[in-house]
């Protein structure tokens, strides 16, 4: 069984490692990852520039000392997180078994997925077919991974439970992207797990001005709280309570219950349009 | 009648000033884009390092020539498209009644909207509530921005009937997220205008390898087709039958149809987690 | 007689037009510049990612209004200083009779002139034999343009006395580069010119640290004043006692004074280092 | 006896570590180097975003295993040579009492040094009055560093000869800046050591034009062999002939023996500038 493991904090991330140290007790892992912390770039390609990668030597204690289960095959990409999952399965590495994003040092909640490097990266192995988790822990300064790592672990053995892919894998109903939040606590304080949907947006964004004149600069921030009271069932909700979150994705922003609205504003626009009434 | 108007092919490309035109025929026109071509980049936002932007002066034939409907204000933006349209939204214009990115030079369809950057700044109007607009159309060597230009005027006009919001504005009812595609065509070759859905991968990624060893680098095309054979009522259907396609967009990656299968797939984890078996 | 005219801080910066406003009385004037601003960047250049190169109209007032002198022809440079005047004399341009750097806001004098883009292009043009001068004023904020301006315009002027290139255009003595720094007054403040020798380190770099562990960042800033009494006969002190500065300039940085100290240090080495004494 | 080591081809280059492992017997090596490979950057400093520097543990046999020499600190610098040192001078490190950068792969000669990285850094050791040694191998693809590691040994030695900085440390007559090239050979090919002289440029740019119309880029390649017979007694005739070339360097770009040319063309400007015979 072959793992793809990636991430947007940098292929020096505890979280990484933290990943790698209970997946490589699964299967071989293959750590392909940006070599710099990237955070907030989404699903962000490199289309007009080289990217580079190398394959680097990394102290054995990060992922468990040596003879610890499989082995572990590291690169690190200059480049997105999408690009290090674009270069895994298309060049690097090849076909997968699973694509295992983080794990992330902060959450990636509701709205905030669309600009998650986390979530961008997974995306990249979902829509090529594969089992695709993007996990994260709910704290930037002093994360803690023990529960997340045990839970990728569980979730990893209960998608293969014979240690290998079954027969099926690669069928649509095995393909699942999940993304899933731990709240940064240790195991004890964790209430429990819940399936939930994705909020809507929990952070906006501010602006900090520096410099006058011909030197002044803007400094985007993602600090402004909006989700203060979420709705029950949602991602931010359960965090919120203590709950691992584990919300099922999908790679498409289309919008079914906004047709309605779209038909009535169109109605007729097509016979204006080209009977061009100019 | 304010707008907000800006792109991923930066600030001097044609498509977003054959938008312009039309639009100071409608509003009051706010350029905010970023100052070089960006695709590729989605919703990616610069938080890391300061954004720079600065108010300029365009060739006044760009939007029509003086005295031609409102008057034309721009900004150039050392950033991604998003980085543009929040800066617009939260700092150099504040708030808008539409918010318009494009005309691309370059079809957005299907999953392709994770990494475009047309739809990546538009996000930022949409989840701050205002009626958004993302508007593309399929040429990228030689594009016809007319038809695309026409159906834009003819969508802000019913968007807003009387030349200016109503009472309902900002009413989640008004708050529409429309994706455009318009075949590149005059206004003659335009078959009609269609109501599509997202359709999944159009173009998949190719990796080009260019010098050996230590100076190996690899470059990422998205130059692969993968949807030969488009699903009817999706936008690549309607494109590459001639049709304008508008597709309702959302902000969400959620995927409630993946439910069940992880409800099976989780069952009782809580409490193998919890009793943490070790 | 063609004229490239470059500089650091960017197509959009005054102080560029100010030079291009004289400049054209002169000759045909090239503006090949990068697309933003620079600064630090020294002679840098782009080898591991292409450039784009953008063929811009300005508007025309930036260069004195249509019809005043030769016509102006304006690319924007997505790279640094020495990017674009490399581009400008390989390829957009070809050979030019004069290449001119500035005019930059904010004094290049010193030791500073190894980080300087002004200067870090000029030497572009220098390296391929043709007569060179970068050029700055002293002042950032509120920087005034019109002596060194004129005095721009008088170089020109000595340099081609009949307007245009003599027969021994490109021989060596007629190859100056010349590095002019004016103070930031009007003509009337301007005590005389000097021909200078570049002074030693006139600022200092300090460091400022922004947040705390792994989200930990530096920023280097130049503004720490090493040159409070600046030796008489350089250019920091012809500056400083408002005098207009003029540097004759080479290209290397060999120091023959030093061979005494390194014959001593040297002394018998190759005996040491090819015996091998291992 | 401390030492910053630094290079330009990043944290990860083999010379680093070969200069790191003969460094580390002679004195307390800090390595303060850029995360990725910063060719063609020469002295440009990052002055408008913040750096990040982060504390590595690398593969203990890198720097020759464990309990051999002194120990070794390891920075990992997101930005430019210069920025490396400057940040380890000023910040991380502290004073020191030698600057070395390199070994790099490639030799760094001539007009060359402008835009070295490896030079480029080591100027702002030499700035801040410290000895400082560039050093490079003449070979970009098979590097071998054995010769260049050992005359670098034998340099620091002799610049130290206790093994410990003398009183006269830091007196001007100590403050050697040495820019060092070694032939890409086994110790038995070097033909001898050679104080040399800074040659003129060794290579041209060639520009490579790749896409076209809108998608236009130009790639800038210094491969143009220009120095195909250099003056003896030169860096480049030195390494032509297989000696490795120590050259001592300076940093100024100041040309004394322009100055006559430069009195001569200027005669009587100062009158001309002030009367403004406007």
């Amino acid at each position: 069984m072959k793992i793809l493991l990636t991430n947007d904090d940098g292929i020096h991330a505890p979280g990484l490692w933290a990943a790698a140290r209970v997946l490589r007790q699964v299967g071989q892992v293959f750590v392909v990852a940006p070599d710099r912390e990237q955070s907030g770039v989404g699903a962000s390609l490199t289309l007009h520039a080289p990217v580079r990668a190398r394959r680097v030597t990394v102290d054995p204690q990060l992922s468990g000392g040596e003879g610890f289960g499989h082995p572990v095959e590291v690169y690190a990409v200059e480049g997105t997180p999408a690009d290090s999952c674009i270069l895994a399965l298309e060049q690097l590495v090849g076909a997968v078994d699973l694509v295992v994003s983080g794990i992330n040092a902060g959450s990636n909640l509701g709205w905030d997925v669309m600009v998650s490097g986390t979530v961008g990266a997974a995306v990249q192995g979902y829509v090529r077919g594969y089992p695709t988790i993007a996990i994260s822990v709910g704290g930037v300064e002093n994360p803690q991974f023990d529960a997340a790592a045990r839970l990728l672990q569980l979730l990893a053995g209960r998608l293969f439970p014979s240690g290998a892919p079954g027969p099926d894998q690669g069928s649509p109903s095995n393909n699942l992207f999940l993304n899933v939040n731990v709240p940064n606590q240790p195991l004890t304080g964790i209430a429990g797990v819940r399936i939930t949907t994705l909020g809507s947006r929990s952070y906006g964004e501010t602006i900090r001005i520096e410099g006058n004149g011909a030197r002044q600069r803007y400094w985007i921030s993602r600090n402004r709280l909006i989700a203060t009271n979420p709705e029950q069932g949602t991602d931010l909700w359960a965090l919120r309570n203590n709950y691992a979150s584990i919300t099922p994705l999908q790679a498409t922003l289309g919008h079914q219950e906004h047709v309605p609205a779209v038909e009535a504003l169109l109605e007729g626009i097509a016979a204006q349009l080209l009977v061009h009434d100019d």
